[in-house]
């Protein structure tokens, strides 16, 4: 196989003095180079608008390699690797610099043997995405003759499906569909894909995964923090579209999948958008009845104060924007009929967490469950963040010379032992990229697809100014969110 | 709930200075009383045919409970129990002593308020059994006459069916059915008692307990021990009978069984029963083809020269009696169809240990099992002793920028943590006995029904001959036996 050989290519970072760039890119592309899987003709191109010396940059790098990598950089590992990178300065919003910009490509070309193949990083706000990628095009350096070039693009893929498809367009004037990489980092994350692979690989689970068996599914991702230092774009987007739109919609995808004709990109990409497309759209009423919105309140944790989300900085004194929504959907198709799924996820909630709770049909009151009153149903437990892993409760005896049924669990713990050696998603996905496989990336079609689902709620909301419910901070949301599975006879499984 | 009334009774132990007192039995009532689970108006007769005092009989299994016991006899607790404790000596095949015997049970109802209820334990060689039954009828011991009477009778329970009848015929001339428990102490087993628990009450595994999900279930109980100084009483048994009769076939009945209609003794000994009578009698032909016979040969382990069995004490130097015994049955109902159960048992194996193993369908030769050749299948393994405990063996992606799965487990262990305080069998079972609960223990039709299917395997035996395989020590037993399984594609799981 010849994989090494295509990974030669210079990775083009714009936004490279940002965050992004030093906290996830830089380790990540140095834990690839740790790991042998960078190709030797191989470096990485960093534009920002500041003025820089490669050496200032490199050693700044260094910091955050120290900081952020899975391995502390080694002398010689990092001397190698830092030849490999260099800064230049450039105004994402001004043409003149993009001229040199090529220029320098292809010295590097020539420097590091890259062939002309190009990886374009956009690391950098959304409202430079259209700038860069047209001059990309202007300056002719996405031919795709002889070589090849990507283009990575972070989210927010437009903030609903209008700017979605504008920006979309705008990208496939330059790039083709098949090497652009629409990049949700949660899909990078070991067990995320993992779902497939307990789903596709095992009789047990494959035999039940459906409506007859399973009693609902709940997907949960929560984070401790507030807005933070974030608060201008969270203005404009929200839960719904931070969140939901994407990283949410992602995970009802691989849990509620058809089973692939096989394992290629494209045949799970295919599954993955047809349970988009079974989502309905929901009428205002459903919506009203379906989906809590809430916002978190100002409050005291362990003894310290925290803001509200409308006394963060650059958050409107009134604004209504949410931080943290709960919504039951359908997927209608044969699998999973009329079973409701819960998606939820929200700031300033008790624990950071990303899960995946699948609860299994309660049996009927006899034996067991008639003696023992109030037995818990069987739960899968599929753990995402921080802990990676899955587990069943299940019912088992209560060891001694009684009768009495507890619950208990099996445990499967992925990261327990081996924490500091899992690879981050950024690595994977960036490993994803060099090589060419984008089955971890979304298909426009996808973005399509889910903006069309909550473009519908948003709308519904803006019409009919929906309730916004304040709540606590360490709380699990607002209690409207516990109702919506309580009319259900059902509850969060908060675990 | 009045259970501490009925629990008033003096438990008469035949056999009171044998291994099963001293080792179980003792022990076990200690431990209950050290819980507070027997009545204040309790008392122990033990009798045997050596001369002691009670004195000198206390102080013995003083040193029994310090080395046997759950709890370290404590001065307060010891105390109490002891004067509970008496020795009475009898020659059991003379029937002179039993009107002293009956005399002094009366003084102990007195002294104890033990109201003429009692157990009568037979902790005595087979051979006992009928003379000390007959004699408690003969001198008016088990009236059932304004009090209770019970008996408890050891394995073996006759060793064939012949026998077996004779025996019962025996004891139902003097005990109901009600009042006879026969002992499995495997049944008293933490993790036996739990598998209905696990079936049946949770929805998960009930829902895909058959053989449209499963591939085949094996039954192991292994021990790492030769025969021992039981030579004598091995040479007219051999493993079918020691093991395959009773022990192996109630842990297939509880895996097997239909779910009973209630959780009431009767209701679950109906339902075990019928598991054994959906056996087929097998052919001459059948038992040649389905079963192994086997036999430890001499060998070495850890440097250490071992005996084979025909070189043990007490047995024929040509002696073609099974150590190890390995069979496929079916159990012939709709729920089992053509799924074969595999059994084996044997001593002299490489480990001590008794489990359960459902092996689940394999998956088509699709997605993961196409692209990662040779995946493991779903397993589900409960494990009786000495680990207690469930796992299930399932495939996950290997962590890592790869696609490569590998089989991994998510295990629940019930000792690993309470290994100190987990009840013993017998603790367990003679608890029930004092309450009057048989569920965990045989009934007639149940033995009857057992010897029937393991006679006719005996009596094929006895007229071909069948071969007789040796195997050498800490192994699996002998090469035929993986024959049985390899000629069917699957393997034996020693996990």
């Amino acid at each position: 196989m010849d994989e090494i050989k295509d990974l030669a290519c210079a990775m083009v970072i714009f936004g490279g003095t940002g965050d992004l760039t030093h906290r996830k890119l830089i380790p990540a592309l140095y834990n690839l180079n740790h790991d042998n899987k960078l190709s030797d003709d191989f470096a990485i191109v960093s534009v920002g608008r500041r003025d820089k010396t490669d050496e200032e940059y490199r050693n700044e790098l260094l910091e955050s390699v120290r900081k952020y990598s899975r391995f502390k950089p080694d002398n010689e590992k990092w001397k190698e690797f830092r030849q490999k990178i260099y800064y230049r300065k450039l105004d994402f919003s001004q043409d003149s610099g993009y001229t040199a910009l090529k220029a320098f490509l292809s010295s590097i070309d020539e420097k590091h043997m890259t062939k002309g193949n190009r990886i374009f990083y956009m690391a950098v706000a959304p409202e430079y995405f259209e700038g860069i990628v047209t001059s990309i095009k202007k300056y002719g350096m996405a031919t795709n003759i002889g070589s090849w070039q990507r283009l990575v693009i972070e989210k927010p893929f437009g903030r609903d499906l209008d700017t979605a498809r504008y920006l979309n367009k705008t990208i496939t004037d330059v790039f083709d569909e098949k090497d652009t990489y629409r990049i949700d980092h949660y899909l990078g994350k070991e067990m995320i894909q993992n779902i497939m692979v307990i789903r596709f690989a095992n009789s047990m689970f494959e035999n039940i995964w459906n409506s007859k068996y399973i009693d609902n599914i709940q997907i949960s991702s929560s984070e401790t923090v507030g807005v933070e230092n974030r608060g201008g774009y969270y203005e404009k987007s929200g839960a719904l579209r931070d969140m939901m739109q994407n990283h949410m919609l992602q995970l009802l995808s691989l849990i509620a999948m058809e089973p692939p004709v096989n394992l290629d990109t494209e045949a799970i990409r295919d599954e993955k958008v047809k349970v988009l497309r079974t989502l309905e759209i929901m009428s205002p009423e459903i919506v009203e009845q379906n989906i809590v919105r809430g916002q978190y309140g100002p409050g005291t944790v362990n003894g310290k104060a925290l803001p509200g989300y409308r006394q963060e900085e650059k958050v409107a004194g009134n604004s209504v924007t949410e931080t943290f929504i709960a919504l039951k959907l359908h997927v209608k198709n044969f699998r999973w009929g009329n079973m409701p799924f819960y998606l939820r996820t929200g700031k300033r909630m008790p624990e950071k967490t990303t899960e995946i709770v699948i609860q299994f049909n309660s049996l009927p009151d006899i034996l067991y469950f008639k003696n023992n009153g109030g037995l818990e149903p069987n739960l899968l437990v599929i753990r995402i963040q921080p802990k990676e892993g899955v587990y069943f409760q299940f019912n088992g005896k209560k060891p001694g010379t009684g009768t009495e049924v507890e619950s208990v669990k099996m445990d499967f713990c992925q990261n327990c032992e081996t924490i500091s050696n899992s690879p981050e998603a950024y690595e994977r996905l960036l490993y994803d990229v060099l090589r060419g496989d984008s089955t971890l990336f979304t298909r426009w079609d996808e973005i399509e697809t889910s903006w069309r689902f909550i473009d519908n709620i948003a709308k519904a909301w803006e019409s009919k100014v929906l309730d916004l419910h304040e709540y606590g901070p360490a709380t699990w949301g607002p209690e409207e969110a516990d109702m919506l599975l309580k009319r259900d006879n059902r509850k969060w499984w908060n675990l």
